[in-house]
């Protein structure tokens, strides 16, 4: 069997453990799948820098054009992250025939549908295991091992820095600030955590995820897109109440025409799976047909974990060219349906709502209330009103006091309109908090 | 592409699922894969029962040898069960150029070694994923997913039926013959369950799983096996009070030279995520030399769960003829070490011990207890000794009390010589009862 060569673009967290991997571990990958995988050369911009897993001299690229223009390496390697950059060498590389591993979420869920267009033209395979979810080989369950499922449901926890911040928020009552601020100093949160912290990283996750869940591609800038930066602790506080635990969940659903993709921070019932997974951990969580529900657990991020599911794929690619074949050997093709898949708008949504008022503490508020909710045919699941919170809350020294409504399911639309209402009648002193909950109840 | 033939040999629970999945989504699969599958065949013993999904009749086989005899049929699904008759047909179908599916644990556990080897004489693949875990796919994971690490410990729940019993021990306090009639009850426990309570179950599958992680066959009749049916639930909230659940864990840790592989009754500590995952579902932990821990939970059993596994092997082999490929389809061979793995003896098992005695309710009687342990230098991690446990247990009319010790990592020998001491020294009245404890001191 000849000897199948990878470069390396990208020398940064992941570069350096996907070497480390090719290098250290190339006679287990041989012993395992007969495949002999050279990692040949390596690009980054600046060599100069201390790396985590430095490289013998042979193997640094002085710039890209020795990997791109070398007839001898089949497999490049993208982690470089950003999205022009690498759209555009890319582009380069499966013009010269060579296939693809990226771990590069926000490109393949915002030029992804180029990208696929034109491997499927070269017939060369893409390999994204990486993207999503770590370590976790969930790509490979939604192409393989779930492929006689047709696929409802797949949502779960894909960001392990807002995951950990929720965790300590909800487990030591941190406010979002210190708890941002710790994940920091432990180096699970990067110095600028705006695309962790706004929702945006799981976004591009879960779009892939849909993509290939769902068989199509979709518009990355019409996916509905909240993240955690104003969640009130008193809101996990009253949440836990109702028997609910907070997560930043990624969530594409299928409807009949349409598929729901959204990112936001979401209340689950505390005994769901989802609820149970802390820190940094990510988990997918997936609805087949036959299988029911599957979940998938682990790292969502860092070096080897993410190394381990980019190797993954180097070798299922080397194996498919040692065979000869190009994408003949996937089994699941992203695009299986072949076409654009419609996004449901957010005034459709449809589901369960925690509404938290802040309302004076005098009698009529809740009968008024909840006589718009009537207005607007939303059923009202559960209240929860505080005589006093003086401990929960600093606005109770102006006797203001939370009103938490739990809805049963409700179009977001009517949702809206109820409480643009509510808060034109000055029922509500501050803008009501509003949190989606995943419940049993909408199925 | 040409179409793929399919024969199915045993129509009961998983029959029936693989057939429906077959029969109805083959659109769905072909959509997907690009493959096009035919159920052509069904063969079972007695097509006059009633069956959950009813065949037309020219599906349905007189004999096994209208499937065997058929040219066109490639691949043969074997859902059987037992492990004489599908060994024999298995045998006659690879002899026959069929490459095989099953979802026989018990046959793979104790023949596989065989069977594989036949089948890699022959150049045809058996796809087992069914065989372990239902519909979850981790043998997928642990053969594609998770190539790049070398694979240190996998462990799980395998049995949805003695998890079931144990969890409504545990959250309802039922009785160990309460919970079996309750299970029977709600069709989650055979009439005969035997293999299930008893540990077997779990035991073929932790040795396929073994086989696959540390690359070689194990000599089944060698793995050590405890079930449940002595479980008393005063253990079970007694290890509660230590931070501890109890579940029947099957495990798998490979040593330098050897495997150690069992199945027991087990105490994890209660925020570990398998102590988490109740009733019917499975759950499998693998630990990674790069991924680190990853999960993979779902439904062991059922009709469609498992079909679902079952025929995503169909679709992968149907790929590999497609292409005309034979084994070189697979990415890790269950063999990849190409030799035999040693297993730990029992007495070699290195791990921590929950040890209930029943001692009279005299003082002195910890002390001399815990001088034997030293005198084996067993160092003890915590102790329960119960003034008066009248509400929790019958002896104690005798005025007997449990006395609890929990160890740190200590040999199975050494606490079978000390208990051995303990009990000679009539210092414990009843028989001791010994419970392995899996929590991190002991990586």
């Amino acid at each position: 069997m000849r000897t199948v060569n990878v470069g390396i673009v990208g020398y940064g967290t992941v570069g350096n453990g996907v070497a480390k991997i090719l290098l250290e571990q190339s006679d287990l990958i041989k012993q395992k799948s007969n495949c002999q995988i050279n990692l040949k050369k390596v690009y980054t911009r600046n060599w100069d820098k201390k790396f985590l897993y430095p490289l013998p001299d042979n193997l640094k690229a002085k710039n890209l054009e020795e990997l791109l223009e070398d007839p001898e390496i089949d497999i490049m390697v993208e982690v470089v992250g950003g999205i022009e950059f690498p759209y555009r060498f890319i582009t380069q590389a499966l013009e010269r025939g060579k296939h693809i591993v990226t771990a590069n979420k926000a490109l393949l869920a915002e030029k992804g549908k180029n990208i696929f267009q034109l491997a499927q033209d070269k017939n060369l395979r893409i390999g994204f295991e990486g993207a999503v979810a770590g370590g976790i080989p969930v790509i490979r369950a939604l192409r393989e091992g779930l492929v006689a499922n047709s696929i409802s449901k797949v949502y779960g926890i894909l960001n392990g820095t807002t995951n950990y911040i929720l965790t300590s928020m909800e487990k030591e009552g941190k406010s979002f600030k210190q708890a941002l601020n710790e994940a920091q100093e432990k180096g699970y949160a990067e110095a600028d955590p705006t695309l962790d912290i706004n929702g945006i990283d799981a976004a591009h996750k879960i779009s892939i995820l849909a993509s290939l869940s769902f068989g199509g591609f979709l518009d990355f800038n019409q996916v509905y897109v909240e993240g955690i930066e104003s969640i009130d602790s008193l809101d996990i506080e009253l949440g836990r109440e109702l028997g609910y635990t907070l997560k930043l969940l990624a969530i594409a659903k299928s409807h009949e025409e349409e598929v729901e993709v959204r990112v936001n921070p979401t209340f689950l019932p505390s005994d769901h799976p989802l609820s149970k997974v802390d820190g940094v951990f990510n988990a997918v969580m997936v609805e087949g047909s036959n299988v029911g529900e599957v979940m998938f657990y682990g790292k969502g991020a860092g070096s080897l974990p993410t190394a381990s599911a980019v190797v993954s794929d180097v070798v299922s690619i080397a194996k498919s060219i040692q065979l000869d074949m190009g994408q003949e050997g996937e089994i699941t093709s992203i695009n299986w349906k072949h076409k654009e898949l419609n996004l449901t708008k957010v005034k459709d949504f449809y589901t369960r709502y925690y509404i938290r008022f802040t309302v004076p503490d005098v009698t009529g508020i809740l009968a008024k209330i909840a006589s718009v909710f009537a207005s607007y045919r939303i059923s009202i699941a559960a209240v929860i009103q505080k005589e006093k919170v003086i401990k929960l809350h600093r606005e109770d020294i102006q006797n203001l006091v939370p009103l938490v409504i739990l809805t049963h399911t409700a179009s977001e639309n009517s949702v809206q309109q109820s409480i643009k209402d509510i808060v034109k009648q000055k029922l509500s002193i501050k803008r009501p908090v509003i949190i989606r909950v995943e419940d049993e109840e909408e199925y």
